[in-house]
């Protein structure tokens, strides 16, 4: 089997990442994305081992000891992590894993697996994206600004990634995403043993062909 | 303007390079293939500049003496090279730029241009390779047999290329090709470039807007 690769994606909120990472999924079955551990109280609707793991604090402090995770933030009075194993097992079996997170959370991943590949979605403008914030409620002028303010704080880290996306057509950026985890698969390194018995026939000396 | 790529696509004969890029450059306007100088005599049909730029063998010399040359090579009686200027000139107004060329003008190419990247193209199998070899004209066993021999000694250096694509199913082949030069062009830093204007946009800081 060969070991799939580990994606970042980040983005701020309202550039599109979650419909975009949804269509991905649907578009590459060898594909997965990691299910993140959470101390925080599993709101309505939301399963266990689906869309999160849900531990209590002592459970996920624990965790922490033990360097079980890639990553890990609070955010408020909630913790949140990506287990280390998890990711390793789906890797392990030939899966590309993508991890939803910021670019905290992208930094501590890069030390620990340099070898993974991170995408940076961005929105067409920035008056779009103040569209995209404002439309998600009716929140105060104050509320947008600070949304606008973290989103900013956000993407001013985009030099740190490996690819930048411009997500102003959903359709040629969801193009773009499956270019790049197509091409990646197409490394010289992965295709060697995916083509293992090819490439033995091909190299095989030619006198000992009939 | 952004710079262009520079390319590399080996492979050895029967594979279907030459079908691949002739579609590869229908579908990507913004690439463009090398056109190699030689001292053989044109060809029936053959357009100076177009085919090839046809020298005589003391131009050729002059300009190996003068450095002109990515990569060169003495096939028989005749050289043919890469000339380094149209190559940057064509990366300068921001094309792709593919070089048709064998595992020894790669490694040449890869000494100059370490930035160029390279893909080797194989074919689905040794009897398909065979095959193709035979379905060139009506020649002797010995002769397909030597094509055959050199064929595996081109296929054998495919681990230095940074990419393997299959030919099995020539959609899906071109598919790959594309995948590779679009992810290219995605990375940060050229995207960087590309979308200046945007990105000075989105990170004004908060108070500069209305």
């Amino acid at each position: 089997m060969i070991r799939g690769t580990l994606y970042i994606i980040s983005a701020p909120s309202g550039a599109g990442k979650t419909s975009l990472v949804a269509a991905l999924l649907k578009a590459r079955p060898s594909l997965v994305v990691s299910v993140s551990h959470t101390t925080r109280k599993p709101r309505e609707g939301e399963v266990d081992g689906e869309h999160y793991h849900f531990v209590n604090a002592e459970q996920f402090l624990g965790m922490i000891e033990d360097g079980a995770f890639l990553e890990h933030a609070r955010v408020f009075d909630h913790y949140y992590g990506t287990s280390r194993a998890a990711v390793e097992a789906e890797l392990e079996r030939g899966l590309d894993v993508i991890l939803e997170i910021d670019w905290q959370g992208a930094q501590q991943v890069r030390r620990l697996m340099p070898d993974c590949q991170s995408v940076f979605i961005v929105p067409p403008s920035r008056d779009e994206l103040r569209q995209r914030l404002q439309a998600r409620g009716k929140d105060s002028d104050a509320i947008i600004e600070r949304r606008l303010g973290e989103a900013v704080k956000e993407m001013s880290r985009f030099g740190e990634y490996d690819y930048l996306v411009v997500n102003d057509d959903f359709d040629r950026a969801l193009a773009d995403l499956v270019a790049i985890f197509t091409a990646n698969r197409l490394h010289t390194r992965p295709q060697r043993h995916r083509h293992e018995a090819l490439i033995r026939d091909l190299l095989a000396s030619g006198e000992a062909n009939p």
